[in-house]
């Protein structure tokens, strides 16, 4: 008998469910999504989850088992108990998922929720370029910086459920103020959105990551160099963490790493050059293995491979 | 029938050795010392572990029982093999030292090396300020900065055995040229030394942390400014450590950490006003409740305290 995750995938945009079986295939008529947005209300959210769950679980087959749900939610969460707070869906401030996501299951499934972050980080482990591996970071780099880790085989999920968060990891030598009201995180020095404002202010004319790039392969100049900051940015943080946590390797996806060919190159050269210290430098720095079903495996992840997150 | 552990805490200057009990308590009679430094042999070196290992183990009762050995180095090391590379013993590279002091004890006696900041974490949740936390850094302020993590009550010990190198993660705004290499450093920027010849680049004339503490309890303004400029640094790069792991707490010990009553509360202050995120600026900073047996009684629960190191 075929046991499938529900994996839900919460984010500031929209919500995406499906059935994942155990080799992380996603099951396609199950792939469903709701809008969310930061303007909803908290009944606009839950309607939004609910329906996508409903329409995920009503694609299951017959013959096969509901072994649990995985639930990944864009952060900050609280704790590991469900509840969520995530920054871009302000209607929702401790706000229970993991119980919405319960009252939605038949009495007994179990319901895990962690940071959409973790979930990737569980994806590349499981399926990804990090297949087997016991101390990797997974990271997304696109409007947002954002990651997880997983450290001598098992995920950190932290105090709070808020291990992760790289792009709020300070980066030398920069103090761009960040979102989060600190100066220098490499989100606000290496994400898209800060690295065509950083071109722009140096006279490129272009709006968007796209535009970033195709300036890049027609030769320039600013648009590069905004590409290879970031990159750094990026590789100084990577170092950062490879210093407190030792880290076998690091998986980059997320739009903005395909800004350039090389840019996760450019990223690993970057750790590569950073210092004298061999734990650091070895770190290895590789391109996402996920497809877009990345966060839906990942969400599975929690549910298929208990073995990593307990 | 009293258990102990042989501990060894191997530094740049001296190695010492002493017996530890059960409780976390130094048998005063087994605690033994030799030099070390820089310019040693690594005949000189085995000599100098060899004596005190020998002194300590003399110390054993009749009535008692050696379980283990437990080994705090300084780093980096080579893994969890017992190998060690001291960035300031450079006469020892991948050197066996788990296997030099496996041999000094009788057959089957079990040996466990870590790096030393792992240790005095360790410390610091057997017997300190941590007691009973998950999620805890412990860190030294001194002529150097490093430490050592323990998250969801279990060692990080990384790929290499490295995790811990606090002092080498980057602080925003700073691009200070690090012994590893790197700029904007940790321990480039806030260390003793480092706050100290910040000073005299201000006009401060001492040479010492001694001279630094003295002068801004006298009201020197170039020296306060130089201790809290080393705090405000410490402080953020907890907050990008914990950021990135998601602390409950973090211990500070370490000579320079006594530069000033309130250097603690200096650092608090930065982490509690670093971002908007309550995950991050709620982690504690708190200062060691470790004496000068730290080191030992952290290497002696490598043994007593296996279910934190496994």
């Amino acid at each position: 008998m075929t046991e499938y995750a529900l994996a839900v995938d919460l984010g500031g945009t929209k919500v995406e469910s499906a059935l994942v079986d155990e080799h992380g295939a996603v099951l396609a008529a199950s792939r469903h999504r709701r809008p969310t947005g930061s303007a909803s209300t908290s009944e606009q959210l839950a309607a939004a989850v609910t329906g996508a769950v409903a329409d995920a679980l009503a694609a299951l087959p017959a013959d096969a088992r509901l072994a649990g749900a995985g639930i990944g939610s864009a952060g900050p969460i609280a704790g590991t108990s469900g509840d969520v707070s995530p920054l871009n869906l302000p209607a929702w401030r401790d706000y229970p998922l993991g119980g919405l996501v319960a009252g939605l299951l038949p009495h007994g499934v179990p319901v895990t929720l962690r940071m959409d972050g973790i979930c990737i980080t569980l994806a590349e482990i499981w399926t990804g370029a990090a297949r087997g591996e016991e101390n990797v970071m997974g990271m997304i780099v696109s409007t947002g910086v954002g990651g997880g880790l997983v450290l001598g085989g098992h995920v950190v999920t932290g105090r709070s459920g808020n291990a992760g968060h790289i792009g709020h990891v300070q980066v030398a030598g920069f103090d761009d103020l960040c979102a989060c009201g600190a100066r220098g995180c490499l989100e606000a020095v290496a994400s898209g959105p800060r690295s065509v404002a950083w071109a722009r202010s140096e006279g490129f004319t272009g709006a968007t990551g796209e535009d970033l790039a195709a300036a890049a392969r027609t030769g320039d100049e600013v648009a590069r160099a905004a590409i290879e900051r970031s990159a750094t940015a990026v590789g100084r943080a990577i170092a950062s963490a490879s210093a407190l946590v030792d880290l076998d390797v690091v998986a980059i996806g997320g739009g903005f790493s395909h800004v350039a060919d090389d840019y996760v190159a450019l990223v690993q050269q970057a750790v590569s050059e950073h210092s004298d210290f061999a734990f650091v430098t070895s770190t290895r720095v590789v391109a996402s293995a996920l497809s877009g079903e990345g966060p839906l495996v990942g969400a599975a992840a929690l549910v298929h491979r208990r073995d990593l997150v307990v």
